[in-house]
């Protein structure tokens, strides 16, 4: 991530010494303004204005301590200071090849009267919305301390319409309700999800972040937080008559939130906020508060496809494990196979070949090591070992064929959520994949975690995952984690921690209920607002698995084509098996051509819960291409393909259910057209229920002859 | 450890399947005798008998589990075996050089009705007590399963004098009570134990193990553990009223016991009983309830004395730490010294010229790695780096100093209780020691432990204290742990874990209210029963330390050389500094003399709380020592050195108290006589309060002309 331009507007390090007379200070940027005061008990409170909407209402900031001291009053403000920002960034990767990063920032220094503890507020106002977080400086009056509570509020201007998964510590992997804030109560989605096999929810009246919010006046707002690092997860507990919603850290194994060495800054507490949906898909807002890259060479950090030896054992084909019990042993005390391992040398290569026959660069390879017999739900500490590959599968020669056919095998390393263990033997793990090749791992936390009592959002953990993407970094190894805390845009700081699961991905279509087909139009804004997510789209076969009979994943398959586009990652799996694809490689040439890596992105239109379109430009390529899904419902609209290149003419090859496909009774159906287009052009499309549309748009070429212009 | 002798001289399998008419089964060598029985609930039961005195009436076994299951009853025998065990084995290193495990072990396979769980219980019943362990074998009935109990009894026959410490989860560095069973009560202990930092004993009658009771009718009894390995440890809760004793395990973060996964045998309950309190002190039944080595190459593990930078820093005379304060940073970030750090290289080395010097084989460094400016008392994850020398430590060269001396520096890897974070560091801390010839570390765990919530007697410290001597192992390194658990004779199975602290030691002479006169006449049947103790004797100077003002060591000088022989183990520091051994350098060649690895053993006169006298001959030597210690009262008493080979003429050189000596007022006053003594001599010892002698006893040779008989 290079600074290509620097250029600090206006820099004005105003320090006001004020006397406490409760005037207010304030700070704005285009529409977004912001305002903070002391109240009469010294209490900080901030506003947030949208023009004159308002959207956050005065809401108070501070913390309990551990000493029990409270360290949100009696305060005085002993200065204060204004900047602005602007800079010009590139990412290493991502929706867009550079980024503008402009704020105005106040920062408050307060002294807390008679305890002379010290803490720093500062906020940024974007033009989309605010940043704020907490800065303990080095002081006298605070150095090792705990925090029981973090008690920042938002106070809602009104009943909102929300999109919310239950405040739960331990699993985000859960469907979104569409609610009012006046109606949340997550006790009976926590109860119902039986699928998810750990569940800590304590608290009923407490949601999760990305939190999106539309208010009856038409205002989008998304709560998060930026920079999750050394601190736990904020969730958000909901004052169903107040339309209050108040940070919910999420504690350690002893119910403290997090121990603090100052000087330190907690994560920024983040509120976008516009009057149109789609501004919240193309935010930046996240990524500008979090650090530029900490690493410095990144010519080694390379988003990809890949496809895997996982869907299979997801329906139920075949399995993990290669034993059925860790019990069953032959009389040497080995493990007696079961005979429908599939992480097998012979079946790996199958993949590999499919993927170098259709220039995707990665396989995945789950169930290769030992330790699956008896992995899950025993809350066991030694469960795996990261560099033992079962019998049948020949790591070496896996490695050498892989190589020759230009193709990565991706490392698997499912821990059970026994993070100590993995601790142990990251070091020698990691040489393992260096010494074999392997540039990229997926980590995995299915489980309760050891150390005992502590939560896959609490604090212990969220240093556990950075450790690892540090790790990860100092091998050259890029990291893809399942079942971690949802991402705050990190990402930026370490680009090697590519994608995250954190949320419910394609996978629950097939040893669950399911998703519905709105999932995929809510993710994107709230899951997708921390950074991109392995959802593993791409199933062609949607229904018909006879080891999950009834089963079927909630989409055509068109649909899953516009996913790509559409759910931004730079790890995207092609997750179906290569039989299937073989019935449809028409279909599957958008797989093939798709791209993982964008100079621009335009959300062409979007409303969450009901549909999302939108269209990137991929790297380094004059090629667009345009995903395009939506609800239960049909749809049709006409969008303008306007941001195409003047006078450039190019082909647009259009991948749209047929007419009469539905997501539930005729998923498969497609059609696959193609026509000259430019940028003048409307194209209208029409979504089947639970539908969706994908169009690769290039500039025409010879072969492109006879083709007529789109009409 | 080699098998020398294994003559099996009855193994009768007889499986007895038998009907459940409460019939008893029982075994016995020679005055122990131990019954066992269910009762009409299905209850297991045992007693135990010495000669005809009953030591444990009928007594209750079995466990609660997690699921709310009851382990302890509606039991049925489904069968029974007995054998019989005489072994002799050599220990790498010890008291004695060949130990005799002499056993008839009887074993009783139960099965539960109706959940059709199956649990043996295995007895093995010695000449001095029996110890008794529960094995959960393979089965489909109990796989993996969480101990929420232990429900073993010992159902005591009398309100017996006892000895105890409180049963505290993260301590024992606790002066000993002597109480009657019915007087218990560790609450006052542990509200007045300020100089104990983390004290968490939440039931105010529980205890610790060892335990030692004296029975009105003259039994010494003993109950501790052996072979702790993958549980918790065993704590006491006491009945107060029914002179009951059951089992306390130390639980985890969540409150859980032990996670188990079968097949699993626990621990051993051990009982050590006879009517002499001598036989207490010389039983090996724990080191034969343990494996032996898992090490097969030993050759590397030398016991040895050491010096040390460290009671420097106890008294107040120098810091572990180089700058007063972690902020203490000059204008480049560098901390800045505060002129009293002793871990530097010109210290360091007078420390090595002092033991080369004298002979002495080790020199311990505390302080010598960064970390040390607020290592204590915050909960702090990451704190020492254990591979960072501060910048006044230059460790190429003081290992290049000490190996030109023949000496070794012990490295020193206090955690602050971050077994997580050494965990981390640990093999990158062990290739450093190995990189610049370090043979031996002491660990310390001083502090909260990590992962929070977790104890230092819990199972996952457990596990993590021999993961720690295992990886030692691996690096041919030997392991001082401070602050662990205390031991059970796990010595045995890794001798390079030569000892630990896990008691009160002299330290808390320097920095807090001091161990009283009696304390090392009670810690040889308490703590030692497990496994030898880096005490740290040998402080020379008992008084007057300017730092320190008030504070003394509660000894007399005399005694400070018996502690070498009373108290055993394979690392014995001389734990004064150079220059107050300057001083008396004619007491000092006691130290020079003593062994810290021996023949034979023979405890001449010992009675809990008030006296003992151990001789012990020098490995492959000719040479006897002798330490004599008191309590806070004086006493004469004669010893007879018909342990002696007959024949030969030997010198007896006693380092006795000064006839005006007291440790209270006129602690250093000692006196050093030589006499010619043999196998008939008798000598007389008149112990000082608090006081104690020291004897080494050598073959006459030509240097000793004109010495006189001793009369």
């Amino acid at each position: 991530m290079k600074l290509i331009t620097t250029f600090l507007l206006s820099l004005s390090l105003v320090y006001n010494v004020q006397s406490q007379d409760n005037k207010s200070l304030k700070t704005s940027l285009e529409k977004v303004s912001l305002e903070f005061s002391l109240n009469n008990e010294g209490r900080p409170l901030y506003s947030v204005y949208y023009a004159d909407k308002i959207v956050i209402k005065p809401s108070a900031l501070g913390f309990t301590l551990a000493d029990n001291s409270a360290f949100d009053k009696n305060f005085e403000i002993t200065g204060s200071e204004t900047s602005s920002f602007d800079d010009t960034w590139k990412p290493v990767w991502g929706e867009v090849s550079s980024i503008r990063n402009h704020y105005n920032q106040l920062t408050i220094h307060l002294k807390q009267k008679g305890s002379n503890k010290l803490m720093n507020i500062i906020f940024r106002v974007f033009a989309d919305g605010i940043g704020f977080r907490y800065e303990f400086p080095r002081q006298t009056g605070l150095k090792y301390f705990i925090v029981s509570n973090e008690l920042t509020s938002f106070n809602m201007a009104g009943d909102h319409k929300t999109f919310w998964i239950p405040g739960d510590y331990d699993s985000n992997e859960y469907l979104y309700t569409t609610s009012k804030l006046s109606e949340i109560d997550n006790k009976p989605v926590v109860d119902a999800a039986t699928s998810i096999a750990v569940r800590v929810a304590p608290d009923r009246y407490a949601v999760q972040t990305p939190l999106m919010m539309k208010s009856a006046d038409g205002l989008y707002i998304n709560i998060h937080e930026a920079a999750l690092i050394d601190f736990p997860a904020m969730q958000l507990h909901v004052d169903r008559s107040n339309y209050s919603l108040t940070a919910n850290l999420v504690p350690d194994a002893v119910g403290n939130k997090a121990y603090v060495h100052a000087p330190f800054k907690t994560p920024w507490r983040t509120i976008i906020v516009s009057d149109k949906a789609a501004d919240i898909l193309s935010s930046k807002l996240i990524l500008n508060l979090n650090e530029p890259s900490k690493i410095e060479n990144t010519s080694w950090i390379k988003p990809m496809k890949f496809v895997g030896v996982w869907w299979e054992m997801q329906t139920g084909k075949s399995t993990w494990n290669y034993a059925n019990d860790a019990d069953t042993l032959d009389a040497y005390g080995r493990l007696i196979p079961n005979g429908r391992h599939s992480a097998n040398t012979t079946n790996v290569k199958k993949y590999i070949d499919f993927a170098a026959a259709n220039g995707i660069a990665g396989v995945l390879v789950e169930g290769w090591n030992t330790g699956w017999e008896d992995w899950f739900g025993n809350w066991k500490e030694h469960v795996f070992s990261f560099v033992t590959p079962y019998p049948d599968f020949d790591v070496k020669e896996l490695s050498r064929y892989a190589a020759s056919k230009g193709v990565n095998i991706i490392m698997h390393n499912e821990t059970s959520g026994s993070a100590t263990d993995y601790e142990r033997q990251m070091d020698t793990a990691y040489r393992f994949m260096n010494k074999f090749g392997y540039t990229s791992v997926k980590t995995g936390y299915v489980g309760k975690i050891i150390p005992r009592g502590e939560h896959h959002d609490g604090q212990w953990m969220i240093e556990h995952y950075l450790r690892v993407a540090q790790k990860a970094a100092d091998h050259h190894i890029m990291l893809d984690a399942h079942e971690p805390v949802r991402p705050t845009g990190l990402q930026r700081t370490y680009p090697n921690w590519l994608a995250s699961e954190a949320s419910r991905g394609n996978e629950y279509n097939a040893f669950a209920e399911g998703n519905t087909p709105e999932h995929e139009t809510i993710m994107p804004f709230t899951r997708f607002i921390g950074g991109p997510m392995d959802y593993t789209p791409g199933i062609f076969k949607i229904k018909g698995y006879s080891n999950v009979p009834g089963r079927q994943v909630h989409t055509t398959l068109a649909k899953q084509l516009a996913l790509y586009v559409v759910l931004y990652s730079p790890l995207q799996m092609a997750a179906d098996l290569p039989e299937n694809y073989a019935q449809h490689m028409d279909a599957f040439q958008f797989i093939k051509d798709v791209a993982v890596d964008w100079d621009d992105t335009k959300i062409l239109e979007a409303e969450p819960g009901d549909y999302i379109t939108t269209a990137r430009k991929a790297k380094d390529t004059p090629d667009w291409y345009i995903g395009a899904l939506i609800d239960e419902n049909s749809r049709s609209s006409t969008i303008s393909l306007n941001f195409l290149d003047k006078g450039t003419k190019y082909v647009a090859t259009v991948y749209a259910d047929a007419d009469n496909a539905d997501w539930k009774d005729n998923p498969e159906a497609y059609k696959i057209t193609k026509y000259l287009v430019d940028s003048n052009t409307k194209v209208k499309l029409t979504l089947a229920k639970g539908g969706g549309a994908a169009i690769s748009i290039k500039p025409v070429t010879t072969t492109d002859k006879g083709l007529k212009k789109y009409k």
